[in-house]
């Protein structure tokens, strides 16, 4: 890996009239990710709401200023005509930023296929990446890994899936900080052979990579901690997402309601809530902030539009931290190195457009 | 639904050489199942082995005998070899007495591939069923749900995911005894036309069928409990039977970890071990039984490898519920019903071979 200068301030535009709590949760949250880390914020959306939600919240020692945007892109507007034709939406203006040189990444937890298409089509593609890709980290028993692609694409093809595995392996060093990223094929069986079409195809691809390919993995294997990376496609990386999900939502309302249902159950339930609370915050997503679309040249995070305020702090540091890394300048530089991994752009795009 | 009269006394067939505990695990869990629910059992493998194991276990009022198997096909055999050449195989006699009549079921903890391929090729499917499919019964916040298929088939086309809804319709009501079972198709967001060229096919073939279709369910609907099936292709279901229960299992891993850290959270455990049990006892697959292979014209029951007494007594139980409830005539009379649901049989067959 080349020395690379650090950025020594960031500037992160935040597009504060997403997610379901709007303002009042993204301001603050944003707010404490800056005081942690010491960068500049563009708080973009409307400014009459803004400067009411500022009021009264400690600014001393931040660099916060806010751009105005009048329009707002809701839950149900088409990512195509947020792109097309809400210019003024906060969405837009604040990805804007960053296409402008004004802003060096950006945090929405509005709408994400807006954003995604937002990300796609304002910032654009670095040459050479034909599919960019939302990357989500994961909690596992040992450190968090990286899935990706959580839901820009559908339909992939064994070089789109070569390029994620790539831009993952840069996010895992750069932001993760693992030295050498263990980067696994998501299939149904371990074995070489194992899995569709697509998954054989990539298997190749990614043996004769540059990448520290570890083979496939299984289900299974993706929450045991002993890979760093797990590449799929779009559609499956999404299902497992939102199945992982649910699934730990549906285990904790399990486990809170068997355990509460004595009266001494609950007397042990107050002795370990130590135990429960760290439990709770190892499997808590909120920890591991949003999902950055990498391959773009510049830094986008989406955010689950339920996010809370530490969601929203991990996201909007998480942006930060591809910044000051300059892994848009890493990945660069590994698409020079190695012409195999770029690959030509796709006449054709498909989007998900909105289904994260 | 006809009224079907019950069968009296099925006879179920068990590898007893299978799974990695062999016949220590499997004939107990047998014995357990057809003591309890009160049928036939036909013990397969090396007889010597068997009748051992078989000392000192309380028979009285058991209707139990055993066939001898001298070979035993393991988990490195590939699929096709043991359906060709390893005919004295537990899994491939096994099998056979299926095909024979001289038995209505038949349960393996062994090599799971090879017992999907046996059953493809040796049982042989029901006329118009072109992809016979793996369903798991999964646990969710209320009543259990069925994933069809868990991986019998990769690259599965529209038609085929159809009558894997038809099937888990089936064995929803039958097995798990609900009227009207709720089917859904996994997708990456509930708007119909989201996911992949398949899915979208997929969702107006499902919507013109006679099947109570209640449209897209994303990854975090599986375990609500909201819907009864759902289904997907074998390589997206099998990564999702995987992924959950790898999830599952660090889950507990963690809260046990971190519950047990300080002697106050250990007192506190002791308190609650009664609701930690209910909730192990939720979350555990092995409540669940093991995945049948809908589509044949016999029972076949797959188990999972690490299955204890338990697992295999479930997946028994749920062999000679099927036949109990003549679930394969009914599937015959709804094809009957309606053609549209028929499908000619495939040129060609992908089968993961073992990825289950």
């Amino acid at each position: 890996m080349p020395n690379r200068q650090p950025v020594i301030a960031p500037t992160i535009a935040v597009d504060a009239m997403g997610g379901d709590h709007g303002p009042s949760v993204v301001i603050p949250g944003a707010l404490e990710a800056a005081r942690e880390d010491g960068f500049a914020l563009r708080l973009v959306g409307d400014q009459s709401l803004i400067e009411a939600q500022l009021q009264g919240l400690d600014l001393t020692g931040l660099d916060v200023d806010v751009v105005h945007a009048p329009e707002v892109a809701g839950m149900q507007d088409k990512p195509s005509d947020v792109v097309r034709r809400k210019k003024d939406s906060s969405i837009h203006v604040a990805v804007s930023l960053v296409k402008n040189g004004q802003a060096d990444g950006v945090v929405s937890a509005g709408n994400s296929g807006a954003t995604v298409a937002c990300g796609m089509f304002i910032v654009g593609r670095i040459p050479g990446i034909s599919r960019p890709a939302l990357a989500s980290v994961m909690p596992t028993a040992k450190q968090p890994m990286i899935l990706i692609d959580v839901g820009a694409n559908v339909d992939a093809k064994p070089r789109h899936l070569l390029q994620f595995g790539l831009m993952a392996d840069i996010m895992a060093h750069d932001v993760l900080g693992i030295q050498r990223p263990r980067v696994a094929l998501l299939s149904i069986g371990e074995e070489e052979g194992k899995g569709n079409v697509q998954v054989k195809e990539t298997f190749e691809l990614m043996r004769a990579s540059s990448l520290n390919f570890v083979g496939n993995a299984e289900g299974r294997d993706v929450f045991t901690g002993d890979v760093d990376v797990v590449v799929c496609d779009g559609f499956v990386g999404n299902v497992a997402l939102k199945l992982s999900e649910g699934l730990g939502q549906t285990m904790g309302h399990v486990l809170k309601r068997e355990i509460t249902r004595t009266w001494l159950g609950r007397l042990g339930t107050m002795l370990n809530m130590g135990g429960l609370k760290r439990f709770a915050r190892i499997v808590d997503y909120a920890e591991y902030g949003g999902a950055p679309l990498l391959g773009l040249k510049g830094i986008v995070v989406v955010c689950h539009g339920a996010s809370n305020v530490k969601a929203i702090m991990n996201a909007v540091k998480m942006a930060a931290r591809f910044v000051r890394q300059r892994s848009i300048a890493h990945l660069e530089q590994e698409l020079a190195k190695d012409p195999g991994l770029a690959a030509g752009n796709d006449a054709t795009h498909k989007n998900t457009a909105g289904a994260v």
